[in-house]
């Protein structure tokens, strides 16, 4: 167990709403084919840059100082270099204290939440923030409907602190299976096939996903890897209080009860916000404290799948 | 003092080489104006995929057994997503166990030191393996002649273990300053100036740099975090067996004597290798292992710069 409290929480969701119906015509496809394939009946859109979005949410949590360490736990970056936890930082007016990016798709939130509590445990720092925020928005294809109808905008924040040593990390898990590379892609943006080679595509700078692949060849391993997980903890799904998933999509959401886990503790927003990548956790993690469902002593289940392929889970006790 | 030992070091040079002769002309500049100004002789250049680079450092490791975490502290890319530590896992045929990339520009190396020595401190895992593969060649503005001459290609990995805690990193500090975030830049490449975006221009994909500002900005920051470290540890320069900075320029390397170090303690592979990023600092420290220079018990400062701005050290015993 590494010890780690969430201290506070913040959501931050742009005010502009696209629903389905809105993106419907853009598409060529209706709503009804839109809510029926993904269930994500509306999502947030950020239009300013992707470090002010993650700085509204850092400014969430009503700090009354700085951190000592700041993550940005996010896969769409503002440029390539300096990494985008330097423009937060800028946006914050902070300076003087490190900062770095974790890079580990949609699970990056949980990289950073390990990364945070190991260094929290051994006592390097006190006060670590992890931001989350996305604007993959940007990198929709829509051409591709399947997965352009899926993407939302958002950010979340938490401060993290060793806290009194009752409340911590009590497992966590992840697995790259790279044989899944190909089945989510944003193939642009790097060196493989850079803006100016002539050889790339604008579609390859945009967001492909091979959904029906992706869920087949994921499902099974989050099942197995959350069933490992709680038997190394001698845990069943009835010990868990709270199941925080990435938003991936309502069909995705929809196999988690399979797991053993009861509909009502699965904290399910991604009709309202749809995936919103690396930020969905986070995101839905404050959505639950907005609503009371972070109690002191819960233990809450955080699971997901990314691109990678990536599947893993933590068990926090709060 | 967080217990870590580099068990193993490998590093990885791209067959081609090229001169700064033979660079002249593409730059419009003398060899001599490239030797007098920025010290890089010769680098090597890799023409394949920047995973693949990655993988060869990981193999001249001579892994009996895959690790059981890998972590990419590296800078460019392979594509946005997924993330490159998921090509370097399918390039080694490894999988079914975590890999994640972190980036803080130059210094990468050394936030995944520090993540490593905190996870396997706290038990989490027992072998990781920290590869740093850069392509940067790719991102070279020959339009812009100081910074397109300093950059190489390259790559390194370590084998980081517990060790049996006589070994550890003494102390880290890394500072980011913001209000340089502009002195080195690639705009490209992430949501801000999106490839596909018609306002971006081919240059916002290349890598540019205030040299003489950056450096102004950079070395006092560095004396001062350098000299605060030392401070902190009770240790003076003399403690110090081995300097091995980030290999930014010949300029840079040459200002690290004035911080109180005998220049023959410090490690300096610019004018073979050019400056490689993230890739610079892990690939002078397995330059001096190849040397027999990592003697056991012997105490290695880390330090460097990045864009952003960020600056860093730290201390290891061997």
């Amino acid at each position: 167990m590494l010890p780690v409290r969430i201290e506070r929480l913040s959501l931050k969701l742009p005010e502009r709403v696209e629903t389905a119906a809105e993106l419907a015509p853009q598409v060529g496809r209706s709503e009804e084919w839109i809510l029926s394939r993904t269930g994500v009946a509306k999502r947030h859109i950020h239009d300013g840059p992707v470090e002010e979005l993650a700085a509204e949410a850092v400014r969430g949590l009503s700090l009354e100082v700085p951190p000592d360490l700041l993550i940005n736990a996010s896969l769409t970056p503002r440029q390539l270099i300096p990494d985008t936890s330097c423009f937060v930082m800028r946006e914050l007016g902070w300076s003087g204290f490190p900062s770095h990016s974790v890079h580990a798709t949609c699970l990056s939130f949980l990289v950073a939440l390990q990364q945070a509590a190991a260094l929290l445990s051994a006592g390097v720092y006190e006060r670590v923030v992890v931001v989350s925020a996305e604007r993959g928005s940007i990198c929709r294809d829509f051409d591709e409907p399947e997965s352009a109808v899926l993407i939302g905008d958002g950010a979340a924040a938490v401060l993290l602190t060793r806290g009194d040593g009752a409340q911590g990390l009590l497992g966590l898990r992840i697995e790259t299976y790279p044989e899944g590379a190909e089945l989510a892609e944003l193939r642009g943006c790097g060196v493989y096939r850079h803006p100016n080679h002539a050889h790339t595509r604008p579609s390859d700078n945009l967001f492909h996903m091979r959904g029906p692949r992706l869920y087949r060849h994921a499902v099974p391993r989050v099942e197995a890897l959350v069933k490992g997980l709680l038997a190394e903890l001698h845990m069943s799904p009835q010990d868990i209080d709270l199941v925080v998933p990435h938003q991936a999509s309502g069909p995705a959401l929809a196999a988690i009860p399979r797991f053993g886990f009861d509909p009502s503790v699965i904290v399910n927003v991604v009709a309202e916000h749809g995936n919103c990548i690396a930020a969905s956790m986070p995101m839905a993690l404050a959505h639950a404290s907005q609503q009371g469902r972070l109690t002191p002593g819960s233990r809450v289940l955080l699971l997901g799948t990314g691109a990678g392929l990536n599947v893993g889970a933590a068990i926090l006790e709060l």
